[in-house]
């Protein structure tokens, strides 16, 4: 018997790294006009991974890093009018619009009529709670649980708060390395449903994955039928 | 009967203003090499207005916001080199000593002892999260809710998520604007613990407060004796 579930937000109910890719692609193009060579692309990502212990995830640090990588790559070279550009695509990537996933509006209306669903999500507080907002799917949930890592504490600490025993909670997402991984180390079901891309730091080794066992479904419209059959178990 | 009580953390439990002060005089002198005669202070605090619905509060968007002004200010000439000091800054903040204020450690101590205590604040995520870790305060906590905003409407929600009517409920804090006005109006009790410095933005006109009843203490240390009164009630 399932008595919560949980559910991912950006690239499993709304469309999010598309964002972050189509800016890590006009950064490359804005650093060109520096650097005709050409740049390494993990540059930037090295950046982030440093930064994600002061920034954490999200828009803000995410043009943070990529302020810190244009100076870094282009040995301050860089013009402050670009730097404007970057801060202007942190604005531009804050105020666009949710952009839902093919059947996720179905999907969550039919699962909130079988079980209390929870939101939960990585990323800046009011980025997150401003999408959710614009999204139309916020009623659906009984709760918003806007985290700053998601590993298995995390979601022992959720479960706790809601009072349910692991067994009875299941979390879904597009991440084995957030979603998956460290619910189901927490003692609870996870259902992955890939996303087309993903941010190298979601990913994980195959070998990460050989003994864990968790659900996986193409796409969120296959999601209720999924959990109808595991709250008969 | 107090059933309730919610805490604010930035200049309630430790120091936080003077953080940001120190390096708003830090970057009126950095300026000051481009613009020899002075420029004016409020351009900085309309920038972090304008800024406030798409960052939010907290280092972050106080570091975004000096950089838009730095540029704005010196017509784009600003040197990637002082950007880049910028957000040195916001990484000396993120990562400055949790300094609490005097006598809050015991305050806290004996306030657990009488009720359960919320952390209730806003600002960055992880940046609140990491503060509260390292004030050695985090267990007196029942629960901590890092918000975006602090309106009427997220001390109703509050109160509802932990099943408490207003008038069982005293929210305490430095900041008339964001810790008392709000939560009187949502119905609950509120003490203002008066802090030495503010920001401009959390300051209201004095008729604002006309016909606001709340209580005030002049220190943390006041503050248990004064909830045992109320709870007498």
């Amino acid at each position: 018997m399932i008595e919560l579930v949980g559910l991912d937000a950006d690239d499993t109910l709304w469309h999010n790294e598309p964002l972050y890719t189509h800016r890590r692609e006009r950064f490359r193009e804005l650093l060109t006009r520096y650097e005709p060579e050409g740049v390494l692309d993990d540059h930037l990502y090295e950046v982030e991974l440093r930064n994600l212990r002061h920034f954490g995830y999200g828009v803000k640090g995410f043009v943070l890093s990529m302020i810190e990588t244009a100076i870094e790559i282009t040995g301050g070279r860089v013009e402050s009018h670009d730097i404007g550009r970057i801060i202007d695509w942190g604005r531009e990537m804050l105020s666009s619009p949710t952009e839902l996933l093919a059947g996720v509006s179905e999907a969550v209306e039919s699962l909130g009529e079988q079980f209390p669903l929870i939101l939960v999500t990585k990323g800046d507080l009011l980025d997150q709670q401003s999408k959710l907002a614009r999204s139309g799917l916020a009623h659906h949930f009984k709760g918003i649980e806007i985290v700053s890592e998601k590993d298995a504490g995390t979601y022992t600490r959720l479960m706790a708060r809601y009072v349910v025993e692991p067994r009875r909670f299941v979390m879904v997402g597009n991440s084995l390395r957030s979603d998956i991984l460290p619910a189901i180390q927490a003692g609870a079901h996870a259902v992955y449903v890939p996303y087309e891309m993903s941010w190298i730091h979601e990913r994980v080794p195959a070998e990460a994955l050989a003994d864990v066992h968790y659900h996986e479904v193409a796409h969120m419209r296959d999601l209720p039928a999924l959990l109808a059959l595991l709250d008969l178990d």
